[in-house]
């Protein structure tokens, strides 16, 4: 029998991967699961996205432009033009959701055993996207204790080789939920120019940002022109994951041009999900304002809630929509699944995710799980006393 | 500036990318252009597939499965029995078009440095997806003079070297129409079996046979469960493109188990995409005739009327929609930008994809160009009868 791949041996799976059989059993014996494990808003698409696709006039569903079409291009420009984000259509690929900006962007910067440093608990699939290119990801750690604020510019610089490409960061952070502040990214700036590396981030939370705070984008930075790469994405923002339509963004004509190497090869994005996301560009401001205060409203209540439990710590989200927890237990893979199994409270239960899957480091994050808030508070209120009593009954 | 990566930089461009600017130019001085070069088919989309995106009442466009939803695989799984193709859901993974399934499917198999071999002249975009990911295509010549039948199997034998992961055929071929016998398919699954490499098809032209021959998929082969991995594609079979769905089959278990961790960390294929593809197996037997009988009869009146043009040699198809047409010049490369620069025949001119991109060998195919009869038969009669006064007029 032939052999599969080394580097498809190595590819990660997702943190919550195992824990799957185990749900759909509870489910099967008609427990409830509140799911807390997931990154799927279950906020309403804007419903002049859905129309859109509805009144469409297609009759050949041809392949669209590899680049994706010039006016929905010119209009992804205007809208960061409104984020305060200067850049023109000829800066913007338009691409198969953020995943695949990220895909582009690993590929276009770096070979194999080049490193890009992230810092961590980061969004698990960087690293399969990196393990599928042959890149090696070098993990820097951000604590909760600071929630998960940049990590001192010295343990950056501590890990830069000659084979180093890039820092990434997700700004806002899944699984952290912080905000890198102005100052921050100025600081990484620095450290990219210093070091001739790009600076990648990944913006695909950036209209969820909270307490009056402001989002800094990379593009905003004068002078990083050259080393700049957003990552973006439909997905969150419009509540339009299952469009798949993300874009990547440089100033830097060389890396847009190298990025188009690879759109080419895979023809073009979809269309019907380029109409949805062209027309979600006219979503009415009030729909963000009604989103984000839903958000908020979650949010103070996940962690005023959280906050009745003894023992355990809560990194304070500033955006996106999760947090994580740390857990007074040692192994969250075993309470996660254990909660699936074992515990019930009026016969529902909930599903985590253990973080350990958004760290490189082995053996950090054991002690803790991502929670998303992308549930109506009701749920959300109920779910937390679940975990209060299930930590109750597996520490006892 | 930071440096873009050597991958980026040896990705190939399209065969016809050069040409684009030649072609925009000659449209914007009111030329005519007709164009041979692409595989986009101006076939009408099955009407069922766009009335189910038109009738579709997603409220929150989700994430769909990873692996393509259980209803859908489980139809295409029938879709294959009726093609004598035994497959269960299991065996499926659905993609964003067969693109992303090569894509996956040499990420599984091979690693970087890798190499797997492929008769050219083939789809150029394999080459594109093999740089991506560090493997190395190891070309093996077919011959037009064959109609670019299989190449003996010695010559494969010859190459086959420790590195050697797969052999990736296209069947029939895109760009050389060649439809590969049982015979032919038979010794390919000797030679695999004999070296334990993969068996790679690319079947996205299935449908498109001619002249009473059938397709013999590498999945009808008896023994060839673990070798045998098929990319495929709703893009030609229901001229839906921009849908942008495929999916990858295998018997072989680790397979699919190790494309579907390459899956999870893209998320979903796009969820519209596959309301319309599951749609369209519905599609009555009746299009298909049609189609078929469309693209015979445009093949005939191709062959018919390039038959009469002096010294060209033609590979004659007997599937897809493509053929390779010899022509007595040294560079095809500068008679198609010419054609595009300086050659009308009532203020119209012809645009063909130069061969040269379609084989890996360096210095084949120089003389010859792809033409693909997605047209109807009045365009591509004037079409073949500019090519034919340019001939003249480019050799004279
Ligand atoms: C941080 C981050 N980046 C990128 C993505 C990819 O999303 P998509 O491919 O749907 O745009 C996600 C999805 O959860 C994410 O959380
Ligand atoms: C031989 C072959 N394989 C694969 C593809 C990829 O098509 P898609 O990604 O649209 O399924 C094409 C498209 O032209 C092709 O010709």
């Amino acid at each position: 029998m032939p052999k599969i791949s080394q580097k498809g041996l190595f590819m990660p799976q997702s943190p919550i991967r195992k824990l799957v059989p185990f749900a759909e059993r509870a489910k099967n014996n008609g427990v409830k699961v509140i799911h807390l494990n997931i990154g799927q808003p279950d906020i309403k698409t804007p419903q002049i996205a859905l129309d859109a696709v509805k009144n469409n006039t297609i009759e050949v569903l041809e392949y669209s432009r590899t680049e994706g079409s010039e006016t929905y291009r010119n209009k992804i420009a205007k809208y960061y033009e409104k984020n305060d984000i200067m850049v023109d259509a000829s800066d913007i690929i338009v691409t198969t959701g953020g995943s695949e900006a990220l895909s582009f962007t690993i590929g276009s910067i770096a070979d194999t055993g080049d490193e890009i440093i992230i810092p961590e608990p980061f969004y698990a699939n960087y690293n399969g996207f990196a393990t599928a290119m042959g890149v090696k990801v070098v993990p820097v750690v951000s604590n909760i204790d600071t929630n998960f604020a940049l990590p001192p510019i010295e343990e950056f610089e501590k890990l830069v080789t000659p084979r180093t490409k890039a820092i990434l960061i997700c700004n806002p952070g899944n699984p952290t939920g912080y905000l890198y502040s102005k100052e921050e990214i100025q600081k990484l700036a620095a450290i990219v120019k210093k070091h001739d590396l790009f600076l990648v981030a990944d913006e695909v939370y950036r209209e969820f940002t909270y307490d009056g705070r402001e989002h800094y984008s990379i593009l905003r930075e004068p002078g990083l022109e050259s080393h700049a790469i957003i990552v973006d994405s439909v997905s969150k923002r419009y509540s339009m994951c299952g469009a798949r339509i993300g874009c990547l963004v440089s100033k830097n004509q060389e890396v847009v041009k190298t990025a188009l190497k690879f759109a080419q090869a895979r023809l073009s994005p979809p269309t019907y999900a380029q109409i949805a996301s062209e027309a979600a560009l006219e979503t009415p401001q009030s729909y963000f304002d009604e989103v984000k205060e839903e958000y908020v409203a979650r949010r103070d209540l996940l962690i005023e809630e959280l906050g009745k439990i003894e023992g355990i710590k809560i990194g304070r989200p500033q955006g996106a929509f999760y947090c994580i927890v740390e857990l007074p237990l040692a192994d969250a893979d075993d309470f996660a699944q254990w909660l699936l199994e074992d515990f019930r409270v009026n016969n529902e239960t909930v599903m985590v995710a253990p973080a350990a899957g958004f760290y490189a480091t082995e053996g950090l994050g054991k002690n803790q799980v991502r929670i998303a808030y992308v549930l109506d508070k009701e749920s959300l209120k109920r779910a937390v006393n679940i975990l209060k009593e299930a930590l109750k009954s597996y520490i006892g």
